[in-house]
């Protein structure tokens, strides 16, 4: 027996979320300023095209494909200053992300601008695509975000090909950021139920895991009791990792834990929910079989929540 | 047995690292932009205050305080417009960080600048002080790095007791920043032995785990595979998480991790690290026991990386 064997159902559920398929070799500590001129010179080299925050996906008769050639992509006006490396496939093949100046509503109809949320929700791309675009996006998104420097208000430069902005004035560095967020599966052991609610903002009839942004001088371990307690009343004990996820909306990190719940009665915050619910075993069987045609729905496949709720289901006993 | 027992030598790591201490009710749900004024006004209330980026100790015959009343701190010329509300004590008393404009170096000699690394390492406060101060550093960073806004270059303010800054001009909304961390001790099962490295930045003759910052795109287990094979050339398997840490410099969640080695050959990358070594059980034994007057030495007790060490000499087997 191993010291990394566990009693999971998986040996890494974080491999079986949505996002999580990025194979790229980055070459993190090598990127140069001109890494980016570099990998379009090399010949083959597909990219990545965005328009806002949307990825744009060619209908190529039933396939929907997001890799663009340099010349099919000359149309759409890619703005090249602001592309970013996200490293390179086995083969060799660099992949780059370029936004383009073409915006989503002057697209022509082979084209199908698509956001972060649509794309894992619909499947539309394999595992691998699907994780490149999530690096992409959350990239860009903080490229987008710091083009002026926070420290003294001057214009700031990207370097390393997209990993880095430097302040033109102060000399402020600046690196790309990743919110972390903890979203957990509160257990009522002796009852076998679990805790699960509804956001404002969700579709009708769906539940899902709590969540919330680890905040400043927060362990995980505290940031999961303090989100259950205040999204829900429960007052939360130990705690148990389970899986990560890339979520680049804009550009989070999800931490995926089990939380073992010390109190039952329910206090809803309804700022942030609108409802808190005990949920049996049986029941969550049945809401992960459900589409959302039947009341109540739970998360899609590819979320880390659902991964937490499906696991816990099939955690031998 | 509970679902939440596992074999670990304690049920909470995180709970045993510096930083970590922190018990102060956020509210998190509940700031407002008065929040900071309407604490100060309660009887009682003390504060943080800090210098750049030290927080001030007051030597107080033998005991070092940091904590300062309005009335203290006033000849310090306290900043109150770039003050932030951390929570509240359980006696209800609010605690508040607030920079000062008087230079470290022109401090008084009653009064003993400290930066967040002196803090943990000489232990200069109880563990519930030290988690409070990690929260306050890691939100005076921030703020202070978002004077302006990253997309217009426009003043932002302050809002929500430090929580949240707002631009001038475009509406621009930011949150604080957490940078997460991965940090792992990688093991090679068959050998008994684990992998430690040496930084160029590090003191001469201490080891410690290897580490660096999660990237866009990445789940937890990639960015530990990532760093390992990128920093010792050792191709890491499994991965197990087993602790967090706040690290307020500047605002840093560590996510400590051991790591399955799946191969022995070390090739470090000279740009990052000095050295990288396999360690034996025993040697890990007394590195652990000696100070830094004995080479080679590991961590200092509180660090993430002590507790990884230590937990795995300790783990039952």
């Amino acid at each position: 027996m191993s010291f990394f064997d566990t009693d999971a159902p998986h040996p890494e559920a974080s491999a079986l979320t949505a996002f999580a398929g990025n194979r790229l070799d980055r070459q993190a500590e090598y990127r140069k300023d001109d890494c980016v001129e570099k990998a379009l010179a090399i010949e083959g080299t597909h990219l990545l095209a965005f328009t806002g925050n949307k990825l744009i996906l060619k209908h190529d008769s039933q396939v929907l494909d997001p890799l663009f050639s340099a010349y099919e992509l000359a149309e759409l006006k890619p703005d090249f200053d602001r592309a970013v490396l996200l490293g390179y496939r086995e083969t060799g093949e660099p992949r780059i992300a370029v936004p383009v100046e073409t915006a989503a509503d002057d697209l022509a109809s082979q084209y199908k601008p698509t956001d972060a949320r649509a794309l894992y929700r619909d499947g539309l791309l394999d595992e691998e695509l699907q994780g490149e675009a999530a690096q992409a996006f959350a990239l860009l998104n903080w490229n987008a975000a710091n083009r002026f420097c926070g420290r003294c208000g001057s214009e700031t430069t990207s370097e390393l090909g997209g990993y880095k902005r430097t302040c033109t004035s102060c000399d402020n560095q600046m690196f790309p950021r990743t919110d972390p967020v903890v979203i957990m599966l509160t257990i009522d052991e002796e009852r076998d139920m679990c805790l699960l609610g509804r956001s404002h903002h969700f579709q009708e009839g769906m539940y899902s895991c709590l969540a919330g942004f680890v905040e400043p001088g927060e362990t995980i371990e505290h940031a999961v009791r303090r989100e259950t307690v205040e999204e829900s009343g429960i007052v939360a004990g130990r705690v148990r990792y389970h899986a990560s996820q890339p979520w680049p909306m804009p550009h989070s990190l999800m931490i995926g834990c089990y939380a073992q719940a010390l109190s039952t009665e329910i206090t809803i915050d309804p700022q942030e929910m609108s409802d808190v619910r005990w949920f049996s075993r049986q029941e969550v069987i049945e809401m992960l079989d459900a589409g959302p045609d039947i009341k109540p729905f739970g998360p899609a496949k590819g979320a880390i929540a659902y991964r937490l709720m499906r696991d816990w289901i099939d955690w031998p006993r």
